[in-house]
C-alpha cells in the first residue's frame, strides 16, 4: 500500500483524491492546507485535514506527498522543501523555469535520499513524452502541439482581472484547417494566429462598457493580441449552466520522413479529449507517485521527469501480466 | 558513435540501414546474411556484407546487433544466440510466445552481461507502451487497438499459398463506425467482425477458378473467416502500379472515467499513419539500440522491453536540451 499525502485542496487536489480511490494499491493518509483545516471538507471519509505546518511530523506515515500548489508562487519553494522529508510529485508547468526548478529540487532530493517527480501531468507530462518518443524515432521531422478545444485557466483569469468583468471562461480552439494540414504530413510553417483561436464567454457588471471590455481583451499582449479572439457576453446563469466544467485536450503530432531518399512520410499523433483537465492531470500525478516508489526501491534518488520514468514503473501490473497482456 | 550490425537483409533490414543514416550518433559496420554475401547489394557504400557464421568474430567491432529475422523460425534461436556476443534488438512479434522468448533471451543476456531489447517496433512496441501508459493513468477504462488501413503481410502470404494465386496484397481496414463509437468514449463491446474488414487484391493464374479462390479466402479459418472480406482480382501490372508500398498504421484508444462518481470521461488516442511499415518499425529498432547502449552504461543487463526503457534513453538529446525544449 502506497501512503499518499496531498498538499493543497483545490481542483487538482480533489482530482488526486479521486484518482487514489481508483487505485487499489494506494491510500490517502492526510490532506494539508494553508486554510483553516476546520473549513475544508474533503471527500474521503476518515482522512484528516491538517495545517500545512504540521506536515513534517507525518514524514514516517506518508510515502509520497503530491503537491497541488501553483507554479508561480507555491511550487518553486514548496517542492524543494517537501523533498527533504518525502518523495514528492508536482505539476510545475512554467516551461521557461523548468531547468531552474529541476536544479533546486534535485539538490534537495539528493541530499535527503528522496525521489522528486516534477512537471508531470499532460503538458508538461504526457505531451512531452510523446514529443520525445516521436523525435527519437523520426529524427527528420517536425512536431506540432495543438491545445483544445478546452478552457485555459490562465487566460480566463487574465480576463477576470479587467475592470467591469465579473467572470470569464476562455476556450482555446485549434484551427481545423491547420490541424488537417499537419495531419496530412504537409509540415507547414504556421504562425500563432494560424494554429489556435480564442473564444471568451464574459459576464460583465451591470452597466459596464462592453465595447471597452472587448477591446481590452482583444488587444491584451501575450494573452490575446496574437490571436483571433471572439468575445461573447453571457449572464451568470448561462455561465453556471453551460461552462461549469474544465474540459481540455489537444494533440501532439510529428510528421517525418524515412527511407534512403526520404521517400516515405510517417505521422504520429497523440490526442487527448478530456472532460476534466484537473482530474486527468491528477491521474497522471498519482501514477507518477507509484513510479517514484518503484524507482526508489532500486536505489534511485533525486529529481526525475517523465523522461526518466520507464513506463513499467507507472503501472501496478506485474511484469508477467504486462508481457502476456499488454506487449 | 554507436556501431551497429544488421542480421538479415529484407525490407526491415533495409529500413534499419536507412534509419542509421538519419542518426548522426550511429554507424553501420556490417550486414550479415544467410545468402551468398556476393549476391547481396546494400545501400551504404563501403560497408561489408558477410556470411552469418562470421558474425561472432565481429564481437569487438560491433556494439549492437539488430536482428531482422522472422518471428516464426529465426528469432527464437537467433536472439539468445547473438545475445552471447552482442547487445541485440529484435522485433519478435508472436504475441503468445513473448513470455517464453523473454525467458530464453534474458538467460543468455544475463550470462554474457549484455542487453537484449525484444519485441520492439510499433505493435508490439509503441502501441504496447501506449496501452501501458493509458491503463496506468485511467485504471477504470477499456482499450481498443485498431490496425490499418494497411497491408498485412501475414494475410497476404496466406492467400499467396492458395492454388491458382500468383500474388496478393491484403489490406486490413478499421470499420469507421466502430472507430467513431470508440473515439466518442462509448466503450462499446465489439466483435472481431465489427472492428475490421479485410480487402484482398489477388492476381490469379491464367484460367484459374476465381470463384473457388474467392471462396477459399473468405472461409479460411483464423485469417478471414471471422471478417467481412472483399476479394478483387487484378492484373500483375495493376499490382505493381498500385500496391508496391507497404503502408500501415492504426490507433490505440483508451476511454476511461475519473471523478468521485466517475462523472468525467477521458479519452487517449495514439495514432500512426505510415507510408512504410518496415521503415517505421526499423526506426523504432534503431532508437532502441541507442537505449540499450545508454542503459548498459548504467550497469543494466538482461532482456528488456519497451516497458523497461525510460523515454530519455531513446533520444540522443542531452538532459539539458530535453528539459529546455521538450518538457
Amino acid at each position: 500500500m502506497i501512503k499518499i499525502g496531498i498538499v493543497g485542496y483545490g481542483n487538482l487536489a480533489r482530482g488526486v483524491e479521486c484518482a487514489i480511490r481508483q487505485n487499489p494499491d494506494m491510500e490517502l493518509v492526510a490532506v494539508f492546507t494553508r486554510r483553516d483545516p476546520a473549513s475544508v471538507q474533503i471527500l474521503t471519509a476518515g482522512v484528516p485535514v491538517l495545517a500545512l505546518d504540521q506536515a513534517a511530523s507525518w514524514k514516517d506515515k506518508i510515502d509520497v506527498m503530491i503537491l497541488c500548489g501553483g507554479s508561480a508562487k507555491d511550487l518553486p519553494t514548496m517542492t524543494p522543501a517537501f523533498a527533504r522529508d518525502f518523495h514528492v510529485v508536482d505539476s510545475f508547468d512554467t516551461h521557461a523555469n523548468i531547468p531552474a526548478h529541476f536544479a533546486a529540487v534535485d539538490a534537495a532530493a539528493r541530499e535527503s535520499g528522496h525521489i522528486a517527480v516534477i512537471s508531470t501531468g499532460w503538458d508538461p507530462g504526457l505531451f512531452s513524452v510523446n514529443r520525445l518518443y516521436a523525435s527519437a524515432i523520426l529524427p527528420q521531422g517536425k512536431d506540432y502541439t495543438f491545445w483544445g478545444k478546452g478552457v485555459s485557466q490562465g487566460h480566463s483569469d487574465a480576463v477576470r482581472r479587467l475592470p467591469g468583468v465579473v467572470d470569464c471562461r476562455q476556450y482555446t480552439i485549434p484551427v481545423p484547417e491547420a490541424l488537417d494540414r499537419v495531419r496530412s504530413g504537409e509540415n507547414p510553417e504556421l504562425t500563432t494566429r494560424q494554429k489556435h483561436t480564442r473564444y471568451c464567454y464574459v459576464v460583465a457588471e451591470d452597466g459596464a462598457d462592453k465595447a471597452a471590455i472587448e477591446q481590452a481583451i482583444k488587444t491584451m499582449p501575450n494573452y490575446f493580441a496574437d490571436y483571433d479572439t471572439t468575445v461573447e457576453f453571457i449572464t451568470m446563469e448561462q455561465m453556471h449552466r453551460d461552462h461549469a466544467g474544465l474540459p481540455h485536450g489537444g494533440s501532439v503530432i510529428r510528421s517525418g520522413i524515412t527511407g534512403w531518399n526520404g521517400e516515405s512520410r510517417q505521422t504520429i499523433e497523440y490526442k487527448l479529449t478530456l472532460d476534466s483537465n484537473p482530474q486527468f492531470t491528477a491521474s497522471v500525478l498519482v501514477s507518477c507517485a507509484r513510479a517514484a516508489m518503484k524507482m526508489h526501491t532500486r536505489g534511485i534518488t533525486g529529481c526525475q521527469t517523465v523522461f526518466d520514468i520507464a513506463p513499467a514503473d507507472l503501472s501496478p501490473m506485474s511484469r508477467e501480466d504486462m508481457l502476456a497482456h499488454l506487449l
